[in-house]
């Protein structure tokens, strides 16, 4: 099978909403008036983003919700997206597979593969998204503001959890890896709360490198800092309970490590001013996602954790680098 | 250097015409009233696009170089791009040498890196590029009619002569091989033609995989046939010149293979209306690009050769896959 047969079989759809799909130098795509265009990158790479032999079907999945996570962290509407593919071969079932996993999640969003490229090369995967925001109205990281209430979306750290797992680092009873390794290869991206939150959040972006990093980003790009309660984000692995059933409990260190500085997670962090504190429960539950407030932000720069006894916590968790 | 230091210093830079550039979840374009936005994604490998070991700055150049071209072929105007990059480890001469090719490029074009990714893996480099064109102005592949000319900008073959030489396939004199290779490694994108065709052609695409490959896609884009002379095409290969006078003049068969299926050109191939020779004239000297009719389309499908007897050439010559 030659490059534009694979091109053909696997990841060419007529199009719905785009001008013009894969097929010609470029694709078209005819922005709606008064509407941004949100566009977000991101890079899979074998060996360093999941491991060889991960489920295809899950890959495909996770390729696109890692992009589609940018763009609810931008409070953007899904639109569009591009795929580079590189193979070390043409594997029918991995590419049927993959393909699949990969436009079901599309489908989902009303998200439209429009375009790419595919080449010989170590497996990666670059998908490129494009979504859409009413000008003037996307989520930013540099909204925040003294007294603002810091929420996360969903659950954190079960990724990490099953990364520790799957390296060798821990182990785990089955009951309680399989759902983290879930969510650790077919995260949720939380594109309906990001567009509830549009007019609501102050700052928001999406937790990737892990919590306490992404957390960092988001205060330096607005000049403040916070204060998070880590018996609120510790109560966020979901893991846990499923380990105590097990007679195995999840130690508070290993907690704290995948809560604060897992990475994976792919949930929303965000801030609003006190008075939205009812919008923001809307927007939940209009969305149908769980939220958490877990800190407020301070005028004070810096990054504040405190326990349940609300001691300062003074251990360091590092977020993920690539190049660390 | 960790990876955000990283895209700090090699790659963020003002941003001047999008809403907002690389450091939030997404870059925010504000597309002009009326416009189309036409969008298309390469990927480069080592070992598969590029010797590892060439020239880094080269290598920024060629890498936007060959999305300008796509955009180039939909006549569209360059704006902005993504870069999402793999690199085995941080070297920084290599960066700064590889971001200044990438960025001078962007500079010359007015074309704004607004987002990406970094991370570790095996080197690939993947942009996607974003142009604007007036909504329903676009060059697309499937309008080439019966009667139409067939045109190509610019050069053909250099950069397979070149590529040939460095595999070791044949001998080249340093003369012969030096500006071949330049070809090879430092394309130029035709996108002042493609813009100056917009209303002029009636179809176009560039030419990277080889001439009668990317033709045939033309041609059955547009369900027509052509034929094309080949004394035309083979007085393109630049080299021949330089070879001629070094003594080493170039055999007939290597010229055909390089010219018609040669791969790497970046040229535009396009089609236009006989009665549009005086407007396509006139549009390769306000873009100062040559240019050259070499053959004609034809209803009946399918694509032939003729020699400078007029005599048909049977050889068959075959275009770059990646997987073939």
């Amino acid at each position: 099978m030659g490059e534009f047969d694979l091109i053909a079989r696997y990841f060419t759809r007529p199009v719905r909403r785009a001008v013009l799909g894969v097929g010609d130098d470029c694709a078209l795509l005819q922005p709606r008036a008064g509407m941004q265009l949100a566009v977000s990158s991101d890079m899979l790479v074998e060996g360093r983003h999941f491991f060889a032999g991960t489920n295809a079907y899950r890959l495909g999945h996770k390729a696109l919700a890692v992009n589609l996570s940018d763009l609810a962290a931008c409070g953007a509407r899904p639109v569009a997206f591009t795929l580079a593919l590189a193979l070390p071969s043409v594997d029918e079932p991995w590419l049927q597979a993959f393909s699949s996993g990969l436009l079901a999640l599309a489908d989902a969003h009303g998200c439209e593969l429009v375009g790419g490229d595919t080449t010989q090369g170590p497996l990666n995967i670059c998908i490129t998204v494009f979504g859409e925001v009413p000008a003037g109205q996307a989520l930013l990281r540099s909204g925040a503001r003294a007294g603002d209430d810091l929420y996360v979306s969903g659950q954190l750290g079960d990724a990490r959890l099953a990364l520790e797992s799957l390296l060798g680092h821990l182990e785990l009873p089955s009951a309680v890896l399989g759902p983290a390794q879930q969510r650790l290869e077919a995260p949720t991206p939380r594109v309906a709360l990001g567009q509830a939150l549009r007019g609501i959040a102050s700052a928001a972006l999406d937790v990737s490198d892990g919590l306490l990093g992404d957390l960092g980003h988001l205060l330096r790009a607005s000049g403040v800092g916070a204060c998070v309660d880590t018996s609120c984000t510790s109560a966020l692995l979901a893991a846990q309970a499923q380990a105590r059933l097990c007679g195995q409990p999840l130690k508070t260190e290993l907690v704290r490590q995948c809560t604060l500085a897992g990475g994976d997670d792919y949930e929303l962090l965000f801030t609003a001013a006190a008075s939205q504190r009812p919008a923001v429960l809307a927007a939940a539950q209009a969305s149908t996602t769980p939220i958490t407030r877990i800190g407020t932000i301070e005028a004070t720069t810096g990054l504040r954790l405190i326990d349940d006894q609300g001691q300062a916590i003074t251990a360091r968790y590092a977020s993920f680098d690539h190049f660390a």
